[in-house]
């Protein structure tokens, strides 16, 4: 029986992994262009790391941990996410010290595992793209943060894209939060769902992240973190709005946001894609928030920070609907035929030498027909073709067809090493 | 207690990470310009696919691989190398077909994990870049493989690197070889490693890979494979030697190679680099061979196959020591200092404008006094400070400063947007 790769993980293949490059490449620069440098964190970590960040209880390490015990006993488990492992980072190689500029801007992009049912662009093997910052409360932050997830869609042309935005507030605001929570959940307990009389117990935030039938008539009328804020969460969330506004990044103030992390505290943002082809109700794509605690949580010193990620299965889903024309797959340059004894190194020799000078160039290493390598060179969606055969060889002189419209030059052997000024003469 | 990576594995971090990604960059470049496409298969896969094609009796699947049970109960493998997940995609999804190019020809850059001793550019998350070429059994397939490793390095800065090459012939040979190789060690048994009677028994090949000291002396007088091979193997080993030599790419024929996985036939080569302040001996950064068999080994068609994969930790360390002014660290374009009511949002409005022109750009957001500002320039090695204050805000006019040599030109808001043509003005 044929082996067959695991449920829920995907093969990227050559049809579409030029896509992936593509948007990886744009974030690589996009990121770049901020100073975010790249960080990689290992795929796996202590169990600990990812209890202490994403909460014992929470379904991510209750049930959807790829966990295991390695050959020295130790409990590992692959990453669900990629914020713990950089606060882990963070802390173990003391990158708060006074040799690091502040803030610690960095990005990363990483495949991350979910044992959950698959679903289209849910795989148990994902990936993930983030920003994280580390060192600066100031409301600039928050706002370099969101305007960075705002232009960075904006240049891999997603659209119909809408930022969503709400606060937590400081740590009394969750607890009164919280306890109002379970004033008005406790009484309904018998009629919410059993995923969510468990959550009323451990953490009753979640229960607002709630998708099953029984509890959506008590959400709406459930207690508003909002009415819950202190004054300089106010004041603070006031501040990034309004410079939101000034820079003229719209947004939607939305009392139901919570995401389902624990680490959250001040504000938290998601944009969503409205797009009826993908999705019959709008779709997240990428979220984030501050998460001024995670670190010391880690036993790093008080450091505050935010960050976002984006899924990178769905945006693909998004970006091959949305914006199709951004993949370009542009075929090669040259493709090199040859035909006749004594033929074939010198098409090596000549393919080699046009890759030295940065051009895409391939020949038939199965030496086929003639005919079978011009539809190769087809195949490949090669621009030109160039032939050799015995002739060729012996004048020095090379025929250089541009396959669109069939223009032919010639091309002397000599010329070969500087075939970029010489293509200029074919293409004017 | 501070959480810590688990043993045996890293953190990039910036000061180090962009050297990844220069490495990662020019191999993908240099990839595409051979027409190779990138392919990513999952991190795991189910622990066949490695028991399969490295052998259920080599070290890797024996002792070293990060295998366990998901929570359906599926025995998984975190991937070990590169090449079975490609084999064992390229099978499932029937990419032998006729819509599909021959030869097929991949490229990878996979973390990859064995549970070894940790040591200098052996880590147990290591990473991988391979290629795999899949339909063709032509010797030009074979030397297109050497040739784009060859070439790679040298594009990379490599230097002191010789290709050692051996052939394994066929079955038969391997068979008869195999047959020679149990005569010879046999009366030796009770003087070799413990490693080694037991490899006697499985797979005596391996016995000549030892670095047993008890080994070491039978080593050199064990049968040399090149006295076994047919006549079909030689001339194929003869063919592709001598088209190297056409092509001015040197190599050693090395008896002694026999690489360490099972399935290996035909040709196999290593790219070893001298050099005594890295390794007291020549160590391998990139190897390779045919292997025709594997595709069917994984019930696919029978596909003759060739490929290489390079030690992504070792070709660092090497590049690091021989080559280090291929890693630039270039630091940013601009840096906009800013002082004074209403210049936060100017300044972040000129950073965002300067990104999107393709620029580096940053502004503090922690809005420190000027001279703070002026140091974090400096610190992130900023090509140009621009400075905003109340007059500049009402003039209109900007001050750029290059600090190289302190030479400033004014530039006006309205030009904000033009600021290529600007520049050319200061870099005059």
């Amino acid at each position: 029986m044929r082996v067959q790769r695991p449920k829920g993980t995907v093969d990227i293949l050559p049809e579409v992994s030029y896509q992936w490059e593509k948007v990886e490449q744009t974030a690589r620069d996009f990121f770049s262009r901020s100073n975010y440098h790249e960080i990689r964190t290992p795929m796996f970590e202590n169990y600990e790391v990812f209890s202490r960040s994403s909460g014992e209880t929470s379904d991510i390490v209750e049930k959807e941990m790829y966990d295991f015990y390695d050959k020295g006993n130790r409990h590992i488990a692959l990453r669900p996410e990629g914020t713990a492992g950089v606060v882990r980072a963070y802390v173990e190689n003391k990158l708060y010290g006074p040799d690091v500029v502040k803030p610690f801007n960095v990005f990363y992009i990483d495949p991350t595992f979910r044992y959950e049912r698959p679903q289209a662009g849910r795989q148990r093997e994902f990936h993930q793209i983030g920003i994280e910052s580390f060192g600066s409360s100031s409301p600039l932050a928050d706002v370099e943060t969101i305007m960075m997830g705002h232009d960075l869609l904006a240049e891999l042309g997603v659209k119909n894209y809408e930022l969503h935005i709400n606060s937590l507030g400081n740590a009394q605001v969750r607890q009164d939060y919280h306890d109002a929570l379970v004033d008005y959940f406790t009484p309904l307990r018998d009629q919410l769902s059993e995923d969510s009389q468990r959550r009323l117990d451990k953490n009753p935030l979640r229960i607002l992240d709630s998708k099953a039938p029984e509890d959506q008539e008590f959400l709406p009328n459930a207690p508003k973190i909002v009415d819950y804020l202190d004054n300089d969460s106010k004041n603070n969330f006031d501040t990034i709005t309004n410079t939101l506004s000034q820079l003229g990044i719209d947004y939607v103030i939305d009392d139901d946001l919570v995401r389902g992390l624990d680490y959250y505290t001040g504000i938290i943002f998601e944009f969503m894609v409205d797009d009826k082809s993908l999705w019959e109700s709008p779709t997240t794509i990428l979220g984030g928030g501050r998460y001024d605690h995670l670190v010391e949580e880690f036993d790093g010193p008080e450091t505050p920070a935010v960050g976002f990620g984006i899924g990178e299965e769905r945006l693909m889903l998004v970006l091959q609907r949305q914006n199709s024309e951004f993949f370009v797959n542009p075929g090669i340059d040259f493709f090199v035929t040859n035909i006749g004894a004594g033929t074939d190194i010198k098409a090596v020799e000549i393919v080699r030498s046009l890759r030295n000078q940065g051009f895409k160039a391939q020949y038939d290493v199965d030496q086929k027909k003639l005919k079978a390598q011009f539809k190769k060179a087809d195949r490949v969606h090669a621009k030109y073709v160039i032939t050799l055969g015995a002739k060729e060889l012996e004048n020095g002189v090379l025929n250089i067809k541009r396959l669109a419209d069939g223009k032919t030059i010639d091309l002397s052997l000599e010329d070969l090493n500087n075939i970029k000024s010489v293509m200029k003469e074919i293409e004017e």
